[in-house]
């Protein structure tokens, strides 16, 4: 559950206010130099702790390797990394419970396990998660590479100039939207498998697994429902499989085709937004108006670079490896 | 692979043009009851054979159940439908095979599969794969009644009469893309799993194992990243959780929270237009323009509803049996 | 549930007095030739039909290929074969089903699947199931090539002549256990995953799949129990990892180490004795003597080598699938 | 391949000389009262310190929760638990390393992980890695109550007495195999799944995990290879599947028949005798006499009980879980 991927695997563990977030990668093949440094500016490119419209909170995000490496490389053995929460304060936490916020996970956390969950600071639900996924991602860009993976945030609160949306929503002082694109050259041809494991299938579960996201799409994507076949067909010209358009965003029968892999990713706006809010307080069973103190992102989508490149390298670590398997054993007959 | 689910697991197998197209349901509650007449009416949905804009191509798509089903009620074993295929002229891919379609599996195909993969009508590739996913959803529906799935075509190039939207693809001999609308009622909460298994994580997985759907979003979706997080947080005005809008599409943090689910599919236009088209023959090594004959949809998305229908169902089949034994363990301490 | 294996993964479904039994094998390498001529003379073996101590039901074995094989070669999507039961007489099961058969999953498979399960010899249960697991075997063979597996019943109701001891079980008319054991050569070192996936644990796995099976051990296995480490440690002679002797049957640490791999099976005498027995009666809740009708082994197994060499096959087919992506990935570092 | 179940999933990471061995344990019901003090009892009966015939080697095995607890109960996420490292001198593996030591991983992890493993202590081949295991043992052994489970060894070098098998083993100064037993009582019926999953097949793929197991049989086992089936079968005395002997160890047709688990475990002698040894020398490519420096168990069976109850409870865990879902579902049909 709290885990992705066949032949490299990663599991989450932790918590926002527990003691520590982490990651354990399994399937990570042995030799592979590693150390905290190599996570270090992703780490921090995740942080965002200094641009505007993300929250003040400033985690260290220092990543301690308790397993798998040996020597400064990997070992072949499961890689464990945890990041020690050191910068907590939960007393805010026990005051909101009794009001589920709208948007966050507490109504539907407190159903799931009967009250038992970590409530402090959304808990197991926390995009503090991420924070292992990041620096997996690290280790899994090392392992695809030439092949390489780059994110931007190309939209906020509906405005293309980045600057001009973080502005609108500190001067109105509410969380916003933001659209992510995601990038990927030097694709092999051929990851993904038929029929439930397409390459979007696996790239689509794995990015809906991120706080916030709401939409996925490859390519022309949405525009492709309006778009004729005629049109939207990309002619191939070359051998190799390069294609004139790329409108199937590198991506035809689920399988990749040679081509640039391109998809978005639609985030909503923080549920911690500063504004006046409405919600059922449980005890008393009345409607009730608040407002959140704490520290959060207006534009959690700022930090989402970092992340939606861990996970696609993660996807394409796996998809690279469950591909060659396939390949070089058929070529044997 | 070609298998999905946890608990309720299926497994495609077969071709467009071998000697069946065959579903494996695994995980199958015993006592149900279930014959081949309880298939008819999605599977006649699913064909569309009488639908302006879909294939003239006829295929009885009589289902034959071969293992799992005794006195009309399933076992428990592992419960198999083949549907044989009768109705197949294979000579038109021998001669298009040197020229790999746009946007068809065909060249991936090839590359993936060093050449062995069955060409005929895209083979193990082809949207007659669905036909078992759909006689596998009858089942599913029945286990999660009384949660019921509804899909409709919303849009069909454009056009939000799908009539027209049709006639346009009719009158210009193009294929052409469209929406679908999935709804979901009845949902208890708490379906779904933290980190990796978000409902909406599961459920677009499947999704994108569907043929040409390019784009999937969940509520408000794409429009949410222009949204602002205090219009577009749904306010809980119930103690069960109940919302006053449903900007989240019925599900917050990953997990269900007791709303209706909904979400959107992007269908492409059929890779398979009427229209003169270019690809390099591969032979040759010079691109060429051909045109298409053989038996094809101008808008597969008629078909979608009941696929769409089916793969909600499986996938929340095996949420519900997921979420149920977690809920009710944890009750016993 | 009815599926094993990660990247070479076969699922089994049907009944032996249903429609039929049938495999389909996933994660097949495209290109390798296969026929259902490729599976007689296995299939043959395991049938036993003429062996004294075999059952005189004659099932004329048949394998049909739904899936996965084009042009006599495999394609790479999932391959399926089914066995039609045509040699079918329910009756017996009908009278004896008030009485659960000592030994039977009978009293177990009611219990769990509620009544509803395929009672008729032992439906899913039955070892009928092997069938589809010899005819994936032979692939499977043919992809571990140059590593022979080979299998022997070694002890027949205690006697090393196997003849002898099968004469005495047809002498006294009741059914008798036997030893079998499994060699494996040409094996590469290296196969196994720590912790859980031990090429042992595996393996153990697979066999406990079989009917009948109570033991498993390897190498000197429960000799082993009574020997000091001096002397069952096996000296490593050679840079290749051979040893002078192999009571580690090939296995350290749970991954091979070169050397052959050897193991043996204990099979527990067929539940289906001609003698009378005493069971419960659970319609009149009284304990009743009865004696069993119907067609049955008195050595099972005797039909246990195909089946044996079968499952190890794939479970080898799995574990060299792994252990070349893992070794190969490691080797660019 | 470190992960182990379906349902209540267990993973360990870690290595001998590493900075912690631990585990995670994804799965887990919410609500259960769980505490590093619960942990102690079973912990200390692995750790064998007291016992002639174990290892000197004190390790404080002081059990660290650091995710997945909250006010002293479970919260549903996933449980980690470390065990932190502190009494390692690895020098003397240094100077060992040129030469594999007979019966280790020494030489097979060389060649699987490319000489990058962590071989100080076997590293994360070691028997340490089972402290995890034991860890989350003691949670499984809450959820499975009121089914117990006991394990005993009964056997040292071929003596029933135990003490006189560990003096031997001491006075002749020589590593000793043992055997272990195991009976789980008031196990509910139904238990294990047709047909790869088998509870036989399930348990015997934990238990070959262990270090040194090199055979696993159950009920009657190995002996029943020469019983009759008229003696070997157990008659059914009660509706509710109690049988007059137990010889197929609680267990038939793969499922548990509601009388005792009972199953059987050959250890053999630990691979780290104090005698002199032979081995190649990987480095001067010459055979070379040597004697082990170190901290080793003579008979590593006697740490076994609580590791062997650790993982029977985990796999009951999983499979009660497993058979729980299935069962509730098929009476509401």
């Amino acid at each position: 559950m709290n885990t992705f991927g066949q032949l490299f695997r990663v599991s989450v563990f932790g918590e926002s206010h527990g003691a520590c977030a982490g990651i354990t990668v399994d399937g990570v093949p042995a030799g592979i130099p590693f150390t905290t440094e190599d996570m270090i500016a992703d780490l921090q490119r995740r942080q965002g702790g200094n641009m505007q419209g993300t929250t003040p909170r400033k985690e260290s995000d220092i990543p301690k390797i308790i397993s798998g490496v040996f020597n400064d490389k990997t070992t072949g053995a499961p890689l464990t990394i945890i990041f020690e929460n050191n910068n907590i304060d939960s007393s805010v936490y026990e005051k909101q419970r009794a009001i589920p916020r709208p948007g966050h996970a507490d109504f539907v956390a407190e159903q799931k396990f009967g009250g038992h969950q970590d409530y402090r600071g959304s808990g197991h639900f926390s995009a503090r998660l991420t924070v292992g996924i990041v620096a997996a991602g690290v280790l899994a860009k090392k392992i695809i590479a030439p092949v390489t993976v780059s994110v931007h945030v190309t939209e906020v609160d509906g405005e293309n100039d980045i600057e001009t949306g973080i502005k609108k929503a500190v001067a109105e002082n509410d969380s916003v939207g933001a659209l992510v694109e995601c990038n990927v050259t030097n694709v092999p041809v051929g990851l993904g498998e038929p029929f439930f494991d397409s390459i979007e299938s696996v790239l689509s579960h794995a990015m809906f697994s991120i706080p916030a996201v709401k939409g996925v799409e490859f390519g022309a994507g949405f525009a492709a429902a309006r778009m004729r076949g005629s049109k939207h067909n990309d002619a191939i010209i070359s051998s190799d499989g390069k294609t004139k358009t790329n409108h199937a965003g590198g991506i035809t029968g689920g399988i990749t085709n040679g081509n640039d892999i391109v998809f978005r990713l639609a985030f909503k706006p923080a549920s911690s937004t500063p504004k006046e809010q409405t919600s059922m307080n449980m005890q008393t069973q009345q409607l009730e108006s608040f407002s959140l103190d704490g520290r959060h992102d207006l534009c959690v989508a700022l930090r989402a670079p970092a992340i939606v490149e861990a996970l696609t390298a993660i996807v394409l670590t796996d998809a690279m490896l469950l591909a060659q398997f396939s390949k070089r054993v058929a070529t044997d007959f």
